[in-house]
């Protein structure tokens, strides 16, 4: 696996909107896209910071991941994800060294990404995506 | 404040040893310098990843803050770092906007660099760190 670069870094928010005047009022950086990803339960925003970009991760219901992981642990970072190529050359080859996966092939995230999960147990506790452009 | 990249992500260890085999081996990083802050009772090591370096933190003793991260929360990602210039100048202006600071003015910290951090209650619990290069 060549990582080129992070892509993003996830962080779990309870409101987008409530955190808007933090990242663009303080930071100073620019909200550039919101979308909701139906399939993971969450509205993403995105702010991008040189090569990387935050992404901020609300919960569009109780179920939602986010939720309980904001419910177990509070607002914060929740994920880090390197861009590569080849994902599912990536966990095939990650898997056969050990890692234990959460995906076990990619599925589609938000941005147009193929992204895929490792468990945090494998990675020193640190939820860690794995990312594409198609 | 002009941040320009995400300089660093630190990621709380209870061993930077144990960890080397998933960051080298892995990820396919390459740790390129380990470092000792006294200051802050942390051993560092570093990874590049496009314009980041990861930055993994082992606790020197019981009683440093990642020893306490790791208690209370277990090991896994602890502060994302923002580069920017004039921080000094930085915490005040974001002071005045309202800001809770931990560090009024920077202080040395791994890789040469001049750091201070913000409260993560005000930052959306992320506890976040403003950095420049003297």
């Amino acid at each position: 696996m060549e990582i080129t670069h992070i892509e993003h870094i996830g962080i779990a928010v309870k409101s987008i909107e409530e955190q808007l005047p933090y990242y663009e009022g303080i930071l100073g950086l620019k909200c550039y896209n919101v979308e909701t990803v139906e399939d993971q339960k969450v509205k993403t925003a995105f702010f991008k910071v040189g090569q990387t970009k935050i992404e901020l991760l609300e919960p569009t219901g109780p179920e939602s991941t986010i939720a309980k992981f904001i419910e177990k642990r509070g607002e914060g970072i929740h994920h880090i994800a390197y861009a590569t190529k080849a994902v599912n050359e990536a966990l095939k080859e990650v898997e056969a060294k050990g890692v234990r996966l959460i995906d076990h092939q990619t599925r589609p995230g938000a941005e147009g990404l193929q992204i895929a999960f490792l468990h945090p147990k494998s990675t020193g506790g640190v939820l860690t995506e794995l990312c594409e452009h198609p």
